[in-house]
C-alpha cells in the first residue's frame, strides 16, 4: 500500500479524490499495489465530506508522517506551495503538482532534490491539463532534434477565441459569457494576458533544451486587442487566430514568445477549438506530432495528477531521470526572432506614397481584402526581425492592428 | 556504453542507423550513456555503405555477444524475428521492435519472458509510426477507465481516402497514383483490405484492456468498396469516411473492429488528412485525447524505435512494467455490437412501400440527398446491432453501400 496526502481540496484536490475513488480498482492495478488518500489538508472545513474524517489543516502532520509515501501539491500559487514540496521531497517523499507557478518557477530546484534523495518531482498536470505532455517529452521524443514546440496552452483564451471565430462577437461580450459560464475567472488578467501560457511554455521549454527557462524573460502578448475585423481577414485568408506559446530553433538559439497569431488550416492547431488545448512539436526526424485535449477542467486535470502517482508508486524508491538542470537557458534576443506580420492600418487615400512607405519599411508585402471592410490597408510582411519591425511599424500613425502570421 | 544490434538494414533499419549518427549527441544525452550501433544484421551486403564494417550475416554472431545489450528488430514478419527475439530476451539481451505483426501475435509471450529477466521487450514503433502511443498508454493515461479507443492507424488508407474526398477520384485510380508514388505497396492488400490497421488495433486493446486480443477475432473489412458517390453523400452530411480500428467498451464488454466508417466534422480524427495518422482516446475522467503525427516513413518510424532503444539503456537491468498478460481477451460478439448504418440502395419508385420496408427492418431512419444523384434511397439508421442489420439488410436487393456513422 502507498499512502498518499492531498494538499488542497479545491476543484483540483477534490478532482483527485473524485478519480482515485471512481477508479481505484484500475489504479491499483497500474501502480501494482493499493493506493490509499491518508490525508487531505486544507485550512477549511467539509463536514458530511467523504474526506471529513482524513481531513487535516496543519501540514506538520503530513510531512512527519512516515508512512506518507506520496504528496500531491494541488494547491496552486508559489506560496506556501514551494515550502511544502521542497520540505517533503527533502525528506524523502515523492511530490505530485499541477502546479504551473511553482514549477516554472522552481521546477529545475525541485527536480534536482527529487534525484538527489532517488524520489520523483511530477507534474504532468501543469501543462495541457490532461493531456499527456510531459512524460511524452521526457520518455518518448528523446530521439529527435525538437525545433519547435508551440501549443494552445490556455483553454480559456481559446473559448474566447473561438466564438470570436465563429460568432462574430466582440471580446468584451464573448468574455462576459464566459465568466459567466465558468470558464473565465473573475478576474482573467493570468488568462487573457498570456501570463498562464507563459509559464506553460517556459516549462515545455525547459524540458525540450534540458536548461532552465525563465518565464520572465518570454515576450507576452494577450488576446485583449483582438478585434471582429481581425476575425474577418483571417477568415478571408482561410486562417484562424489562436493564442499560441511557441518556442522555435534557429541555430543553437531558441526563441521564445506567446502571442496570439494568425495560422492556416493545414496547421495541426486550426482545429483545436473552444477550450481544448493542443501542443504541436516538430523533431528532425521525427517530423510533426501534436497532443490534443482538455487543457483544463476539474477531471482531466485530475486524471494527469492520478497518473503521476501511478507513476511515483511504480518508482517509489527510484528516480525517473528529468532532464532539466538549473542552469540557465539563454533566450534568443527577441529583437532578432523573425515572424511574417499582418497589418491593418487606416487607408489615407494616397495609394502609392502610403504602399511606397510600406515597401520601403516592410520589403514586399502581400495585400489581404476583407469582404465589406474599408479605407484600410491591410498585409502580410515576408518573415522581419521582431526588432526592426518594432522600429519601422512606429512611423505609421493610425494602425489598428498587428498579429504575427505562421503560414 | 550501452551496445545495440539492428537487424535487418531495411528501410526501418537503415532509418535507425541514420536517426542515431544524427542525433548522437542528443540521444546520448537522455540515455545518459553512450548508444554504440555494434552489429547491422542483413543476409545482402552493402559496400561501400558506412555500415559495412559492421554488417553481419549470421545472428549467432550477436546473440551470443555478451556485450550485446539492446537488440533492435526491424526486420518484419513474425519468422524468424519471432525466434530470434525470443531468444535475445531469454539471453538477457532487451529488444526494441517496430514489427506490429509479432507484437499482435506474440506480445504477451515476448512482455512476460522481458520481465521474468528483467529487462524490456518496448515497440514503441509497432502502431502510430512516431507517434507517441504506446508509453502514453502503459504510462500516462493510468488513472482512467479507458472506454474507446480509435485510430486512423493506417497512413496508405488514408492517403487513398483523402485524395478520394478532396478530388472526387475513384478508389482504384488513387491506388495506382499511391502505388507510383511509393505510399502503397505493389501488392496493397494488407493496407487496404485493412489487416494492418487489424494488428494495431489488436494492439492497442491488448495494452487498455491487460489482456491478449486475438486480432484473427476482429471484424475487419477494408476501403475497397467506397465510392466516390459514397464521398458526395458524406459531404452532404459534413462529415468524411476514413478507415478506423476501433474498440469500444459497453459495460465490461469490448467490441472491436476494422472498417470504413463515417465520422463528423466535430470528431478530432476528422481532420487527419494524408498518409497522417491519428489515435483518439476517451477516458472516463480524462475526456477525450488525440494523439496526431506521421504514422509510417523511415525517419518518424525510426524516431520511435530509437526512442525505446533510449527507454530501454535507462532502465538496461529493470523492467517496465507492461500490463498485458497472456490470458485472452474475449471480444464481445460483434453480432452485438451496436453502430449506426448509412446505406445506399436502388430508388425502386415505390415510394412509401419501399420506405415502408426500411421502417420495419431498420426502425426510424434519416433519409439524406447528395446533390444531383437521384433512383437512390439514401439513409441513416439508429444504433442497430450489427447482427441485427445484417439479418435484415439481406433482404433488400440493389444495396449500393453500407457504411458505419458515428456522429
Amino acid at each position: 500500500m502507498v499512502n498518499i496526502a492531498v494538499l488542497g481540496y479545491g476543484t483540483v484536490g477534490s478532482g483527485v479524490v473524485e478519480v482515485i475513488r471512481t477508479n481505484q480498482e484500475i489504479i491499483n492495478k497500474k501502480a501494482g499495489q493499493e493506493i490509499n488518500i491518508k490525508y487531505v489538508l486544507d485550512l477549511r472545513d467539509f463536514p458530511g465530506d467523504p474526506v471529513e474524517k482524513i481531513l487535516v489543516h496543519d501540514y506538520d502532520v503530513i510531512v512527519t508522517d512516515p508512512t506518507v509515501d506520496i504528496v500531491v501539491e494541488v494547491m496552486g500559487g508559489v506560496d506556501p506551495a514551494y515550502k511544502f514540496v521542497k520540505r517533503a521531497l527533502l525528506l524523502g517523499k515523492s511530490v505530485c503538482t499541477s502546479n504551473k507557478e511553482l514549477v516554472a518557477k522552481h521546477g529545475a530546484e525541485l527536480i534536482a532534490i527529487a534525484e538527489e534523495n532517488n524520489i520523483n518531482f511530477l507534474f504532468e498536470a501543469a501543462v495541457g491539463g490532461g493531456i499527456p505532455i510531459i512524460r511524452p517529452l521526457k520518455s518518448s521524443l528523446t530521439a529527435d532534434d525538437i525545433t519547435e514546440i508551440t501549443g494552445i496552452l490556455n483553454g480559456t483564451t481559446n473559448y474566447i477565441l473561438t466564438e470570436m471565430a465563429q460568432k462574430g462577437s466582440a471580446f468584451e461580450d464573448v468574455l462576459k459569457v464566459a465568466q459567466e459560464k465558468g470558464y473565465a475567472e473573475r478576474n482573467p488578467e493570468a488568462d487573457v494576458e498570456g501570463y498562464d501560457a507563459c509559464r506553460k511554455i517556459a516549462i515545455l521549454t525547459s524540458l525540450v533544451t534540458g536548461y532552465q527557462v525563465n518565464y520572465e524573460n518570454i515576450h507576452t502578448e494577450g488576446i485583449t486587442k483582438i478585434t471582429t475585423k481581425d476575425f474577418e481577414y483571417a477568415k478571408a485568408m482561410k486562417a484562424s487566430i489562436k493564442l499560441l506559446g511557441t518556442s522555435k530553433k534557429d541555430g543553437d538559439t531558441f526563441y521564445s514568445m506567446v502571442a496570439p497569431v494568425m495560422i492556416g488550416e493545414n496547421h495541426p492547431l486550426f482545429h483545436v477549438n473552444d477550450v481544448f488545448n493542443g501542443i504541436f512539436v516538430h523533431g528532425n526526424v521525427l517530423d510533426d506530432v501534436m497532443f490534443y485535449g482538455r487543457g483544463a477542467g476539474k477531471l482531466p486535470t485530475a486524471s494527469a495528477v492520478v497518473s503521476d502517482v501511478v507513476e511515483a508508486a511504480k518508482y517509489l524508491k527510484s528516480n525517473i531521470a528529468t532532464l532539466w538542470s538549473e542552469e540557465e537557458m539563454e533566450l534568443g534576443d527577441f529583437a532578432k526572432f523573425k515572424n511574417k506580420f499582418f497589418v491593418r492600418m487606416k487607408d489615407k487615400g494616397l495609394d502609392d506614397d502610403q504602399m511606397m512607405d510600406i515597401k520601403n519599411a516592410f520589403g514586399n508585402v502581400l495585400y489581404v481584402k476583407a469582404p465589406g471592410i474599408v479605407d484600410e490597408l491591410a498585409f502580410v510582411t515576408e518573415p522581419i526581425c521582431e526588432g526592426d519591425f518594432a522600429e519601422h511599424i512606429k512611423n505609421f500613425d493610425d494602425v489598428y492592428s498587428v498579429i504575427r502570421v505562421d503560414f
